[in-house]
C-alpha cells in the first residue's frame, strides 16, 4: 500500500486565527491524526521580536490539543515565517499523511513529506560546524521518516532553526562557554546559514569537508539548492520538514523545484512550473492558478548591493530591515509569475541557493493535467 | 523642422550624486540647455520626512547653475519620488529635447515632452477641487509646451505636487482659512488624489462636473489611466511633464502605456512592451533590456485589503507604511517582467488606475526594431 | 469589615512570559480568586499590528484558567499596553482584592480597586457620543465594584478600549452604518478619545452636554485628568478598571494623581510624591523607589508640534509613529524622577490630560512613611 | 589679550534651514570669520541611510561660502548629529572665537574652544589601533588650537567620525585589505568606540598600552568621561572639536561635565549644573533655563539588557535600532531636568562612559549667577 501527501493551503485573517484549518478538521477535509506539519507565514516583522509566530504556535498548539494526545500534537512540526511584506498573504500550509490507493509502483511517483525534531541545539553550537552535523543528521532521519532514500528525490528541506537572545548568551557566558555573535538580529541569519549548509551535507549537495566554521554565513558561493531555513525565537532545536518525489507514494500531488539565481531570476520557477504540468508564457491562468497548491521561496539582499549590475539599497537601510524588502519584493516578482500573493516566501537566504537568489519549490495538484 | 526627445537613464550612488549626469555634460551627450525635467527615484522613506528628495533637488539645482543661467535653471521640473523599496535601483531619468531631423510626418510619430510650473498652491485648496482645477490647467499647459493637442496622443503626465506640513496647517489657521486634513502624511495622499483627478480632467477621462469635493481620495471609481503623482516637502506648487507621441517630434524613442489592474497585474504591461516592439514571452531578454528606456510606474495598496482575493496586511502595519510596502511589491511584479529594477514605481496611486492598480508608461528606442 | 487591596508588580521577559505571576501564585503571594485586573506593558509596537498584547492576554488567560473556573477567569479585565519604548521594562501589575483588617473608619482611607466590562461597542459608535456614554456608564459600574460613590475620591480610570480593523469596517459597512474613521490607526485615537471624555463625564469633570461629536479627537481643551485609555486590537468592548481611596479599604496602599502639563512636567509628580511620603529633592532614594508600588502613566506628542516654545518632529516622522517617540521620552522624564523604568506609560494621550501632557498615578506603599 | 568663546543655540525647522544662523550673522550677532565648528542636531534617523546629516552639512557649506573664502570655509567643523527622537528639537550650536578683553589671569578661567581634521581614515582602520591613534593625534591638535595644554582642564571632545558603506568595503576589497566589519551600521559603532578610545588615550584617561584591537567595541570597562563621537556617511576623515576651560580665555561662558553611570543617572548632571551656578532642587527654573547654553550628552542601550535590574527591550528590537530608542529615552531624562529638550543628545556611547551611561557637557553663561 502506498502512502498519500495531503496539502491544504488555508487562509489566515491574524497570526492565531486557525479557524480556517479548525473548519477543514470539523467538516472532514483534514484528519488531524495525520498531520505532520504546518508552515505558516505570519504578519509579524520576521525578525527577533516578531510575536506574531509564537502566537501563532501556541494558537495551533491549542488547537491540535483539543484533537490529539498531547504528545501527539506535539510532533506535529509547526514552521512559522514571520514577514508578509508586499502583498503576501498570511496562509497556513498544512501537511498531512494518509493512506495511498494502490501498490508502490516504480513508474509513478508522487509528493512524500517527512519530518524530525533534532534534540535542542547548545547555543554556543549556533552558526558553527556542530550545527550543521546537527541539521544534516535531522534531515537524514525527515528522508528516512519520509520513506525517500536517494537524495536527489529530495526537492525542498524546510528547517525552522533558533536564535539567540541575550538570555541565551547570557546562558552560554555562565556555562564559560562562547557563542558565535552576541548579536541576535545577525543570530538569525548563522542560525539559517548553518542550517542550510546541514541540507546540503545531508542532500550530498556539498562534501562535510568543504565547510569549515569561517565559512559559515560568509562563503556565499557554498549553497544548497533545496534548502530554506527560517529562525525563530520560539523554539531551541530543529524542526525540519522533507519534501521530495517517490513511488512509495500516490495521489495526484507532485513537487519539483527551482533555482533563483537573483531576485528577478524568475524564468526557472516558469520553467519548474512548465515541467510540472502548468506552462505559461505569461502569467499563470486563473484555472493553472488553482492548480498550483503551494510556492515556497526564499529571498534575500544580494551582499554586494548590486542586483544586475544596478545598485539597491537594502544592506544601507536603516529602517527597515534588508530581509523585510527582500521578500516583499521577491514575492512581487514570483505573484508576477503565478498571478496571486499567497505564496510563502521567507527571508534570508543565506547558502539557500547563489548570493541574492534562492531556492523554491512548486507543489502542483495533477489532477486534469 | 521636427523635435527629439531624448531620455537618458542615469545610476545615482546617493539622493545627491549627480556625477553621473555631470558626466554626461562633460562628454556631449547631454546638452544641459535642452533639459526639461529631471524624474528620479531616491533612497528616501517617500513620506513626509524624507530629506533624500530635498537633497538631491539641491544637489540637481547646483548642478544646473553651474551650466545654466539661474533663472533657466529654475525652468528644470526637478520630480523627486522618493522611495526605493525592494531592490529598486536610485536613479535619474533626464529628459531633453533637441532638433529633430525632417519635417513634420504625420505617418510617423515619435515621444513628445513638455513640461509647465503651475503658481504655488493656497495650501487650503490641497486635496480639493481647485487643485483639481490648477492640475487640470497645468496639464494643458504641458501639452501646448509638448505640441500635443490631441489629449488622446498623451500616454503620461507626471506631477510632482506639495504636502502639508506643521508649518503651513499653522499658516492656515492664520489666515483664517481650514485645510482639508491635519495630518500631513494623509495630505501627501489628497495631494496626489487632486492632482491625479486634475489630469484625469484634462485628458477628457473625466467630465470636470463628474468630480465633488468629497469624492477626492474617497471614490476610487474615477480615475486616469496616465496619471502619476508624487507629493513632497520640497516644493509649493506643481510641476507637471507631460509625455506622447507626435508626428511634429521625431526619433527613435516611443512611448506607450498600460493600466495595471491590480498589484500583480502585469500582462497589460507585457502587451504594452509588444506593442512597442519588445515581445517576451517570458522576461525581456538582455537585450530587450537594453531597448527599454525607462519604465514609470505606481503602486499602492488596495483600500479594501485584499489582492485577488487574499488578504494584504499592508494597511493593518504601523511598522512600514502601506507605500512601501507596495512600491517593493510591484516593483518586484514589474521587474520580474522586464528584468531588472532599476525602474521608476512610485506609490500612492490615488485615482491613479483603479483602486490597487495603476498606470505604467514605457519608453522605448526603436532602433534596431 | 474592610478590604484590602494588593497590588503585585511582575517582571515579564516576554509578551508570554506569565511565569512570574504563576510563582506567586504558588508561593501563596497572589491568591488567583482576588485578581481583579491585570495591567501589563508589553514590549509590541502599541499600534495596530501590535500581537504581543494578544500573546500576553492569551496567555494570561490560560494561567488564570488553569486556576479558576472559566466564567471567573473572564471576569479578569486584562488591560495589555504595547510598548516600551527607551528602557521601559516590560512588566504586570496585578490588582488583588482580600479581606481587610478592622472595620471601616472615616478618618483612614486606602486604596480601593473596582472593575467593569462593558457590552461590546458597536463599531459604529466608536470614536462618538454613544462610545462616550458606554464607557461613562462602566466607569460608575466601576466605581460601584470599588464601594467609591464620591467622583473626587477616584484617582485613576484605567480604559481598555477597542479599535477598527478593514474587517469591522467591512462590517459596519455591510450592515449600512457608517464608521468615524477608515484609517485603523486612526481609529486607536478616536477611540481613546472617547473613552477618555466618558471617564471626564462620569467623574463630573466636564458635563455630558459640553462634548458634541465633533469634539471627539479635535477639541483639546477638553479633558481628563484622572482618565487612561489605550486600545487594542484583541477587544471588541472595554475594560475599567477605577482606583481611588476609600475609608471603606485599609491597608498600607495609597494612590494619587498629578497632571502633567506638558512632555517634560514632572514637578507635578514629583509634589503628589511628596503627598505620599515620598519627598526627594533629586531622584528618589533606592528606598524610595521600592516603596512606590506602581507608576502609570500617559504621553502624547503635542498636537501643534511644540514642546515649551521648541520644535519637535514627532507628528512628522513617517519612519516611528508618534506615540512611540512620546512613550520613550516621558518614560524617560519620569524614570529620571523616579530612579528606574519599570513603569507604566501607555501612549496616546487624547484628552487625558492637556495637550501633550497627562495624568500620573501613584500606588505608594505606606509602611514605614 | 585673551580669546572669548561665543557659542549660539539656534532651532532649525528642517535639515537645511540656516535662516536662524545667517539671521545672526545678518544682524552681526555672529562674526563668520570667528567661527570654528557647527555642532548640530538634525532630523534623520541617525543611522546609515540618514540624508539629513548631509543635506544640513551641504546648506551649511553653502551659507559659509557666501561669507568666508572656500578655504576657510572648508575649516569649519561640521558634527552634524542624525536623530531627534522623542521631543529633542533640532538646533545648531554654533562655536565662535572672538578677542577677550584683559589679559590671561590664572584665577579666572573661562569656556575654551579648538578643532581640528585628521586626514582621511584609511577604511581598514576603521574600528581598529590605527584609528585610536588617528583621533588621539587629531585631539591633541585640537587641544593645541585652544590653548589648553593640561588634559584636565578638558570637558568634552565631540569627534564626528566616518563609517563603512557597501562601496567603502568595495574598495577596501580591490585593494586587498580587510575592514573590521562589513557591516554598515555597525561599523558606525566601531568608529565611534575607536573614536571615543583615541580620545581616552589623548586626556590620559588609558594608557595607549591598555587597548587592543580586540577591546575596540567590545571591553566596555575601557571608557572616557569625556568623549563624545557620532558616526555618519557625509565624511571620510574626522573632525574633532575641543571644549575645556582655560585663564587664556574670558567671557561669561564656562563649561564642566559629567558622567552619567547609567541611562536615568541624572544626578551627577544636577550636581555639575551646581558647580556652575545653577543649583535645582527639582527642575531648572525658566530662568535658570535661558542660562543653561547648551546641553552635550550621549545616549545608549546597555549591553547586558537590563537598566538598574530591569529589562530592556532595545537590543531585542529590529523595528527600531537601539540608539533611536537610547537618544529619545535618555533626552527625556535629561528634559526632566533641565525643562526643555533643545539639548544635544547623541546615539551610539561606545566607550564614551561606562555601558549604558555616558558623558554629559554643560555649558553656562554664568552671567548674573
Amino acid at each position: 500500500m502506498t502512502k498519500r501527501a495531503l496539502v491544504h493551503r488555508i487562509s489566515a485573517t491574524a497570526p492565531d486565527d486557525v479557524s480556517g484549518i479548525e473548519a477543514a478538521i470539523a467538516a472532514g477535509r483534514i484528519d488531524p491524526n495525520g498531520v505532520i506539519a504546518v508552515l505558516a507565514k505570519t504578519e509579524g516583522n520576521g525578525l527577533v521580536n516578531d510575536f506574531s509566530r509564537g502566537h501563532a504556535t501556541l494558537a495551533l498548539s491549542l488547537l491540535f490539543e483539543r484533537h490529539l494526545r498531547a504528545a501527539d500534537a506535539k510532533q506535529i512540526c509547526l514552521v512559522m515565517s514571520g514577514g508578509t511584506e508586499g502583498a503576501m498573504a498570511p496562509h497556513w500550509v498544512v501537511f498531512e499523511r494518509a493512506s495511498g490507493a494502490g501498490n508502490p509502483d516504480s513508474k509513478t511517483r508522487s509528493l512524500a513529506i517527512g519530518r524530525a525534531h533534532t534534540p535542542p541545539l547548545p547555543f554556543e553550537h549556533l552558526g558553527r560546524g556542530a550545527q550543521v552535523d546537527q541539521v544534516a543528521a535531522g534531515v537524514l532521519a525527515a528522508m528516512l521518516d519520509a520513506g525517500i532514500t536517494d537524495p536527489a528525490h529530495v526537492h525542498f528541506v524546510q528547517v525552522k532553526c533558533p536564535l539567540l537572545i541575550a538570555q541565551r548568551v547570557g546562558d552560554a557566558d555562565r556555562r564559560g562557554v562562547s557563542v558565535a555573535t552576541r548579536d541576535t538580529l545577525k543570530s538569525m541569519g548563522l542560525s539559517r546559514a548553518a542550517s542550510a549548509l546541514g541540507v546540503a551535507v545531508a542532500l550530498g549537495e556539498l562534501p562535510r569537508g568543504a565547510i569549515s566554521d569561517a565559512d559559515i554565513g560568509a562563503d556565499w558561493s557554498l549553497w544548497s539548492g533545496r534548502a530554506s531555513a527560517s529562525a525563530g525565537i520560539e523554539l531551541n532545536n530543529h524542526e525540519i520538514v522533507v519534501m521530495g518525489m517517490s513511488p512509495a507514494w500516490s495521489g495526484p500531488l507532485a513537487i519539483d523545484h527551482a533555482v533563483m539565481d537573483d531576485a528577478v531570476d524568475v524564468e526557472p520557477v516558469r520553467a519548474a512550473l512548465t515541467r510540472l504540468g502548468l506552462a505559461a508564457n505569461g502569467q499563470l491562468t486563473p484555472t493553472q492558478r488553482t492548480q498550483l497548491i503551494a510556492l515556497l521561496g526564499k529571498a534575500e539582499a544580494s551582499h554586494d548591493g548590486l542586483l544586475r549590475g544596478h545598485r539597491h539599497t537594502m544592506l544601507d537601510d536603516s529602517d527597515i530591515a534588508a530581509t523585510r524588502h527582500a521578500r516583499a519584493f521577491v514575492c512581487g516578482a514570483l505573484a508576477g509569475l503565478v498571478g496571486h500573493a499567497e505564496i510563502y516566501v521567507s527571508g534570508g537566504a543565506e547558502h539557500q541557493g547563489p548570493d541574492g537568489g534562492g531556492p523554491v519549490a512548486l507543489i502542483v495538484d495533477r489532477t486534469g493535467l
